[in-house]
């Protein structure tokens, strides 16, 4: 059986990725960072999706807060506009998949993985550089050079990004397909309101809202201000 | 004036990297990282070296103990036995470099830095995959696709490791010529015994000594077990 470390944020893009490597008959070794984040409800979820598929996950505390300026890990708004084209949005956390990505290489060294999942994607996304397919191949050959299993046995460890090119609403169906519980997972950069509610304005509720909308599928998640029922 | 980030552990070789970035008339800024090394007395050091160079300390914890096997975060044995030819050592901590230069991109990104100087060395160095140059121009060429300056102004970030091809008696004799105050300065990786001394039976103190001794010169720091003046 092969093995795969699944960088796991709780969310909808990285919870389906799990489910695609257990589908791809991948022992699944789930990863999460505390790195500063707003919504750090999103690292229950990523338990929650842990537990579901019967697997522990790895906890990794990383302190970006302060290290560079975001709107996702300090005290300025999250913006509520929606995606701009051609414009990198203040929620992007700078260089945070080359972190996760080597933090997730370091751990797939220990467990002697095979490959490492992740949920970026390049389709419905917010922009964001480090989620390009030229990024993503870049940092792959980087990261293994860099990995004695590599120098020792020429053997790297592979990034992959089952859905790199589809669009959400194709995600969320394939993530039906396997039986993924989107009721627990979590999207929305605000973290939860008192009453369980995401905010439904940030990009990443936008986006979410829009694939479940395209998917003609209903979010199991409660909305402050979009009614997705 | 350009601005360069500097990766700063407070050991021999970051020293003089910061010291040449100064005299390559740079604004340094500082960074270190606390990730559940044994010896965190190297932090300390990297205060100093900083505030000798009349400069801030960007400080940044981020969790690699437990995360993979090192004897430098872990509780096995530091060897004794001098660098193995061909042989990746206990003490390497995977993708510790790859971390790190990703978490200075991140920091350059926020005061504009125009480099990166790091001290790697691949000519009397303990084997570390993530020192060679390939791997550094990779990592280069990946983190720059994951940076907003790059994407959006063409221009990347540079790492520069001055260090990089020479021996450890020339770093030194580069080092004092700057006025690097090696006695500032900490390598041993057991940290300090209860007489200040280093252990001087690790790579870095083996390392460390043969360069001073190539050098003709006299290593500032008090050994246990090699006398060395």
């Amino acid at each position: 059986m092969k093995k795969a470390v699944v960088l796991l944020s709780g969310g909808l893009d990285s919870s389906t990725a799990a489910y695609i490597a257990k589908f791809d008959k991948c022992q699944v070794f789930p990863i999460s960072f505390l790195y500063g984040q707003r919504h750090t409800y999103e690292l229950i979820c990523a338990e929650r999706i842990a537990k579901s598929l019967g697997v522990e996950i790895k906890k990794v505390t990383v302190g970006l807060k302060g290290l560079a300026e975001s709107s996702l890990t300090g005290s300025s708004e999250i913006p509520v506009e929606g995606v701009q084209k051609d414009k990198i949005p203040s929620t992007w956390v700078p260089q945070r998949n080359s972190i996760f990505l080597a933090l997730a290489f370091a751990y797939a060294e220990s467990v002697d993985a095979d490959f490492i999942y992740a949920g970026m994607n390049a389709i419905d996304y917010s922009g964001y550089p480090d989620c390009r397919p030229e990024f993503l191949q870049a940092i792959e050959k980087a990261l293994n050079l860099a990995s004695a299993r590599f120098v020792e046995k020429g053997k790297g460890f592979g990034i992959a990004t089952p859905l790199v090119k589809m669009t959400k609403a194709d995600i969320i169906k394939r993530g039906m397909s396997l039986g993924v519980p989107y009721e627990l997972t979590w999207s929305c950069y605000q973290g939860p309101n008192e009453l369980k509610q995401a905010c439904g304005v940030c990009d990443s509720c936008r986006l979410r809202l829009k694939g479940f909308a395209e998917a003609g599928l209903t979010d199991p998640l409660k909305y402050v201000e979009v009614q997705n029922d």
